[in-house]
C-alpha cells in the first residue's frame, strides 16, 4: 500500500508555462506556486500534446496523442470509444471528478450507435469525458449560446447580482466612466476590474467548490481535477487584483524583426487573424497583459487557500498534486495572439508535481528539464497507485521514476510530440486549404525544435543557439541533414504510436505460443 | 431512385487472385467466377489492408486501414467504437446480414465498459462487427476449442454424421486405407476425400444458408455478407472435387533460387515457421495444392448454382455483386507457406464486381488494372445507393467511377498499402522482438512495391522488370533514391489518414465561421 490515495489535478487554462515566478517572471510574483514547486518537482521543459484548449485536454485525459484520440480541436467530440481517466482509476476505487472545464464535446452520434441514453448515469460519464460532473463549467457563456442552467450564473444571481447572465453582465464586464456595462469581450475594457467582487469571481468559486467536494468525499479515494477557467480570455479581472499590474510590469515582447523576414506562410497567416494584430500593438499589450497578470496572480492566492485548507485536513500527506495547464498564450510573441502553432510561449506548459510519498524527498524544491509530456500524467497517476499502467493504450510515461529516483538513472524520452489541426481557422481559409489539409506536427529534442506542416515547408529552430525561436532554419541549406533526421523522427513516431488498444502486450506472449494448444495446426504435414 | 436495392457481398478465404481461370490459372477452370468478370468489372490490382484473415476484414467491413481499426491479428478484438458496415447500411434500410466467417472477436472489455449486455441485440449486433449473424461460423472447430452449439455442427448430425464434432471427424478428416479416420489438420492426409458427402460440406451449406436468407427476406433490401470458410485449410474438400486434381495439375511455385542469397531478415524467419517448411518441399505441394484447386473449383460451382437462384428470384436486376478474398495463401512462392509479409500471392486479392445498373454496360467483361483496397467496397456500396460516403471515416474511395466511367475520367490513386503486425507468430520470438515491434507495411505503385520494417532494412521490388518479385532491391545502392521517394509516400500516407472521425469535414467550414455567430470573440479590441 503506497502514501498516495488522492490526485488534485489542477489545470489553469492558457497560463504560460513563464507567468509564474518559479519559472522566471520578473514582476508577476506567484508565492503559492512557488510553494508548491519547492516542495516538488518543476518540469521545466513539458509539453501539450496541442496547443488548443479541447485537444490538449482530451491527450491530458486519454493519455493518448491528438491525432490518437481524434478529438483535434475545441469542439469536436471525442469518441465514445476512447477510454479516459475515469476508466482506469474508478476500478482502483478512486472517484474521479471535476470542478471546472473540459472542453469536452460529447459524441452524440457514437452514443446513439451505441443506445446510449445521453442523460443516464452512463450516458453522462462519457459526455464528461469520463468524469463525475461535480461542477462544469468551460468557462465562455455569451448570451448568444450560455446554458440556462449554468450553477455559476445561479450562484451569482443568488448572490444579488442580478442579470439573465451575471457571468457576463458581472463577472466579465466593467463599468465605464459614467456607470455604463461594457463587456469584456473587448480587450479595450480589460483595464478596468470586473463588476463582481473578488470573492464571487470565477476562480474564488471553483476553489470554494472544490473544497466543498472534497469535504464531502470524507475518506473515499478520490482524484478531483479542479480546473480552473483562468487566465484565459476574456482578460477581466476583479479588484483588488486588476490593480496590481500596469504597463510597468509587461515584460517586452518576445519577437524580432527579422521573424517578418519571409515568414513561414502558415504563420504569416495566423498574424493576419485579429487577435494576432490586436497583439501586435504595444498599447493593446499593456492594457491587457496587466489583467492576464492579475488573474494569474488570483489563482496563486487560492491555489494558497486550498493548500492550507488539504493540510488543515491532513490531505497533503496521501495527495498527489499537479499544477498545469492546457497550453500557452503568445500575449504578442512572435507577432501573434492566442496559441496554437508550435513556439514555446503557446506549446510549453508548466508542470509541478507534488508526491507526497518519501521516497521523492530528495527532488523536493528541485527542476528537472527532461521533455515531459501532457499524456505523462495518466500513467504517473496509475503508477502512483501501483497499478497497471496499460501501455498498450496509453502513449506516456510514468513521471514516477523521476520524482522518486533510485539507484538505477531511467533512460528516458529524447523527443516531445505536439500535434495540430487548424481546420477551424480562418488561416486555413487564408491558405486555400481543404480541412483535411490544415495539419502540422511538432518533434522538439534537446537542441532542435522541427514543425512538419502539410503543403509547406518545414520549420526549424536551433534550441542552443537561438532559444527564443527568432531564426527559422526551415528552408536553411545548411540544415538539410538535421530536417532529415527529424522529419524521420515523426514518421518513427507516427508508426510506433498505440494503435493495437484492445489487446495488452502481455496477452500477445500467451497468444503467440497459444495456437497449438487451441488445437489449431498451421502447416503441420 | 438506383437501380441497386442489394449487395451480395461473397468473400472466400485464403483465395489466391491467380487461382482463377479468369486470373489465368492455366489448369483450373472455374467458369462460373469467369462468367461473373464478364458481366462486370475484374480488377486485377487489388490488395487487401492486411494479409491475415481477421486484420483484413476488419478494414473491409470498418472501411479503414489497419493501423486505425486496431485490430490487428486474428482474434484481436475491433474495439466496440469502430463503425462497421452495418452501422452505415442500416440507416438506409438494408439489412447487414452475415453467413460464414467474419473472424471477429469481440471487445469485451469495451462492451463492460459501455454496460452493453453481449447477449442483448445491441451487444450481438457489435460482438458481430456489425452484421445480423444469420449463420456465423469461422470455420475452425478443434475439439479443444470448438463452440458446442455450432449450427453446422448441428446440420451434419440431422443429417446422419454423429459425433461429438462433425466439423473435423466428417467434414475435415478422411478415411485411411482400412477405414480408419485420419484428420485434417495433417497436410499428409489432404490426398484424400473428406468423409462428408458434397452436398453437405461447408461450401454447399453456407451456399444454401445464402439462399435461405435471401429467400426468407423478400422485397426487404440487404446487404448479404456471404463469407466462404474455403479453400482455408484444412486442405480437405470432397468428392468428386477431391479426384479432380493431381500433381500433373500444380502450377510450379513461383520461387528463385537467389531469394536464399541473404534474406531480409524478416522473410527468412516466416521461411523456418513450419508452414513454409512444408510447403518448401514439392511433394508437399503436389500432395496439398490439388486438395485447394478442388475447393477453389468446388466454390465456382455453387457460386454458379448461386447465380442461378438470383437470376431465378429477379435480383441480378438490382443486385451488386463482389466476389473476393480476405488475402492470398503462399502455396511454396518465395518458399514460404501460408500467408502474411507482402509478396504478391498473399496480399493481392481477386476482386469481381458486378453492377447492374445499365451505366455499367460500358464496363462489362473488362479487366481494370487501377490500384484497388479491399476498403473500396465499403464506400461503393453507400455510393451505390446515392448515400453520403463519410469520407472523414471511410478510408477508401468508391469504386463506381470506374464501373460506370462518365464523360469524364477521375484521377485515381497512385498506390495502394497495406500492413501487418506479426507480434503474435513465431517469426517474432525467432527475431527477438517485443510484441510493438514487430511491424511492417507496403507501398505499391504502378513500378514498384516497398515494404517497411520495424528494425530491419526495407524491401523493393520492380515490379516492371521484376513481376516475380524475386530480386529484393532493399539494399540495392543504385535504388536509394527510388527507396527514399517511397519510404516518404508512407510517411505522408500515415499523414493523411482519417484520424479526425467525429466530424464531417462538411461541417467544418461552417464551424470555422461560427465562433462569431455563438457569440465568442476572440482578439477583438
Amino acid at each position: 500500500m503506497g502514501t498516495i490515495r488522492n490526485f488534485l489535478f489542477i489545470m489553469c487554462d492558457q497560463l504560460r508555462a513563464d507567468y509564474v515566478s518559479c519559472n522566471g517572471h520578473p514582476t508577476l510574483h506567484t508565492p503559492h506556486i512557488d510553494a508548491l514547486a519547492a516542495r516538488g518537482v518543476n518540469f521545466t521543459r513539458a509539453y501539450c500534446q496541442s496547443p488548443v484548449c479541447g485537444p490538449s485536454r482530451m491527450s491530458f485525459y486519454t493519455g493518448r496523442y491528438m491525432f490518437c484520440h481524434g478529438a483535434t480541436w475545441n469542439n469536436v467530440p471525442l469518441s465514445v470509444g476512447e477510454w479516459t481517466m475515469g476508466d482506469y482509476l474508478r476500478p482502483l476505487g478512486l472517484r474521479t471528478v471535476l470542478v471546472g472545464k473540459t472542453h469536452m464535446r460529447a459524441d452524440d452520434a457514437g452514443m446513439a450507435r451505441l443506445q446510449i441514453d445521453p442523460v443516464s448515469p452512463l450516458g453522462v460519464l462519457v459526455s464528461q469525458c469520463g468524469f463525475e460532473p461535480y461542477e462544469r463549467d468551460d468557462g465562455l457563456h455569451p448570451d448568444q449560446s450560455a446554458d440556462p442552467n449554468l450553477a455559476y450564473n445561479r450562484y451569482l444571481r443568488a448572490r444579488g447580482y442580478v442579470s439573465g447572465n451575471p457571468w457576463h453582465d458581472f463577472a466579465n464586464s466593467v463599468e465605464g466612466p459614467n456607470g455604463e456595462v461594457l463587456s469584456g469581450w473587448y480587450m479595450r475594457n480589460a483595464h478596468l476590474p470586473a463588476r463582481v467582487a473578488e470573492a464571487d469571481s470565477e476562480t474564488a468559486y471553483m476553489t470554494n467548490r472544490a473544497m466543498e467536494y472534497m469535504r464531502e468525499a470524507g475518506e473515499r479515494p478520490w482524484c478531483l481535477h479542479l480546473s480552473y477557467i483562468k487566465p484565459h480570455w476574456p482578460y477581466i479581472a476583479p479588484s483588488p487584483y486588476r490593480d496590481m499590474y500596469g504597463a510597468q510590469h509587461v515584460v517586452p515582447a518576445r519577437r524580432h524583426a527579422a521573424e517578418r523576414d519571409q515568414p513561414h506562410p502558415v504563420v504569416a497567416a495566423f498574424r493576419r487573424h485579429e487577435e494576432s494584430r490586436s497583439f501586435q500593438r504595444d498599447d493593446v499589450r499593456h492594457h491587457v497583459i496587466p489583467a492576464y497578470m492579475a488573474l494569474v496572480k488570483q489563482i496563486d492566492d487560492h491555489l494558497g487557500r486550498l493548500l492550507q485548507f488539504l493540510e488543515a485536513q491532513g490531505r497533503l500527506a496521501d495527495t498527489m498534486i499537479v499544477v498545469t495547464s492546457d497550453h500557452g498564450d503568445y500575449l504578442g510573441d512572435h507577432w501573434l495572439g492566442e496559441k496554437e502553432l508550435f513556439y514555446e510561449a503557446s506549446v510549453r506548459i508548466p508542470m509541478l508535481v507534488y508526491d507526497p510519498d518519501p521516497a521523492a524527498d530528495a527532488t523536493r524544491g528541485t527542476a528537472d528539464e527532461r521533455l515531459v509530456e501532457a499524456l505523462d500524467l495518466l500513467p504517473t497517476f496509475l503508477d502512483a497507485l501501483g497499478a497497471d499502467l496499460h501501455p498498450h493504450r496509453l502513449e506516456g510515461r510514468s513521471l514516477l521514476p523521476l520524482l522518486r529516483p533510485g539507484e538505477i538513472t531511467v533512460p528516458w524520452r529524447d523527443a516531445a510530440f505536439s500535434e495540430l489541426d487548424y481546420a477551424f481557422r480562418p488561416a486555413r481559409l487564408d491558405l486555400g486549404l481543404a480541412p483535411p489539409e490544415a495539419r502540422a506536427c511538432m518533434v522538439r529534442t534537446a537542441a532542435w525544435k522541427y514543425i512538419h506542416y502539410e503543403h509547406f515547408r518545414p520549420q526549424l529552430f536551433d534550441l542552443n543557439t537561438d532559444p527564443d525561436e527568432f531564426h527559422d532554419l526551415g528552408d536553411s541549406p545548411a540544415h538539410a541533414a538535421v530536417r532529415a533526421t527529424l522529419h524521420e523522427r515523426l514518421f518513427t513516431w507516427l508508426r510506433t504510436r498505440r494503435t493495437r488498444t484492445t489487446i495488452a502486450d502481455t496477452n500477445v506472449d500467451a497468444r503467440t505460443a497459444g495456437t497449438q494448444r487451441r488445437g489449431i495446426r498451421i502447416g503441420v504435414w
